[in-house]
């Protein structure tokens, strides 16, 4: 019965995870907190009115450390004594830079928002992760190769990187930090083009975070989608470890 | 004759490379600009005096926009209608996290200096690249490995990337942008314990900005220094391409 938080609950990937999780027996899944700047999502009240006191929203904007330290204080307090096992760092951004690079003009508030706050939410938790049985971290990156998002790609590169200094770090205390790209998905942030519905991307995501152990700290991988293990580039969906 | 600009002029490698422009003949090596905070570098300007007129000082604080307009005005008046041929990005920091990646608190800060300010002067010296010879664009990066410079790490993949959307947007209009791991070398960045002498390495990073052509848009090298070839790990300097 392992516990979770997921962060940018409230819509996307992030959202259709909660979903998930509730969906699963409450003897393989314990207490998830969903956490997202604003308790406004519909979708998410809904879940968590039907799944009372297992499923719990969280206030917390990633950007802003006063509301992260009042989230962390409210997760141990809510977890009575007991650790957190699995961190999804999935809130984040990507913006539309029509212009292409040369005319991006968000790329320190984009890292912000991808990287800096997934090193302070993610060392904000590491005590009551430490506390864990599985003591995993997973960071949602991505792998898009589209010209006109130049400063999610530059800031997903260096979430990787991030997430590699956390393993080799905290590796030997038991600690598994792996990236994830859950594919091209059908959200608002990937648009209606996209490859895949959002609740097989989630699925698929869930799949990596459940099956990887220690031996894959450090690393970055693909989903895997039955049917996509033969496509070419970004999208060949084959669960393989991916480059940083 | 290649006119050149090097940002971070005032020591280091940044320094050592404008030594070593400032010892080619004038046929080979026009005018330099070597860019800085402030004028206050006793070395950079006993080079300046030695070759006045072709070594030239520009102020530039790379996190300070209003710097980088006057500079780039500067530049623009003194090549009198030319072109800009070579820009190296060589300002960065790498500071020391003696408690590891955790403990890290000056992420932003060191993204704003080694990614944000590279995009921003490169942007604004774009136009005058389009109007040089080789349209060259060379951004000094590293592949360090030490534990405690995480933000360095993590920002120096951020730069790849960086490197990368450059390379795939502007490589039609035969631009070439590529990034140089310029060695562990014995500077105040470095250290004494570092590998090479920063002599070296700068002719070693000159030796690629001056081979690489257009087939190498976009890659990332690492530098060639005799009788390091064979050697493991990091300091293997074999001239080979680097994964990003």
């Amino acid at each position: 019965m392992a516990t979770y938080l997921i962060t940018g609950a409230s819509r996307g990937i992030g959202l259709s995870l909660v979903a998930l999780l509730a969906s699963f027996p409450s003897s393989q899944v314990g207490k998830v907190f969903a956490t997202a700047r604003q308790d406004n999502s519909p979708k998410l009240r809904e879940i968590i009115k039907q799944h009372p006191g297992r499923i719990q929203f969280v206030k917390l904007d990633v950007t802003d450390n006063e509301t992260l330290k009042q989230a962390t204080a409210q997760v141990e307090r809510d977890l009575h004594g007991k650790g957190l096992d699995i961190l999804i760092n999935n809130a984040g951004v990507m913006p539309w830079t029509p212009g292409g690079v040369t005319s991006m003009d968000d790329l320190g508030e984009v890292f912000n928002v991808n990287v800096t706050s997934v090193h302070n939410i993610t060392r904000a938790f590491l005590p009551l992760l430490r506390k864990g049985k599985t003591k995993k971290i997973v960071n949602i990156s991505g792998n898009y190769m589209h010209l006109l998002t130049p400063a999610y790609k530059i800031t997903k590169a260096a979430l990787n990187m991030l997430t590699m200094q956390y393993a080799l770090e905290h590796g030997k205390d038991g600690f598994i930090f792996i990236a994830v790209s859950p594919g091209w998905l059908k959200t608002e942030l990937g648009g209606e083009a996209a490859d895949l519905p959002v609740e097989v991307g989630a699925r698929a995501t869930l799949n990596i975070v459940h099956n990887k152990t220690e031996k894959d700290n450090g690393k970055f991988f693909n989903i895997h989608v039955e049917g996509w293990e033969q496509k070419e580039g970004p999208n060949q969906y084959n669960g393989a470890e991916l480059p940083w």
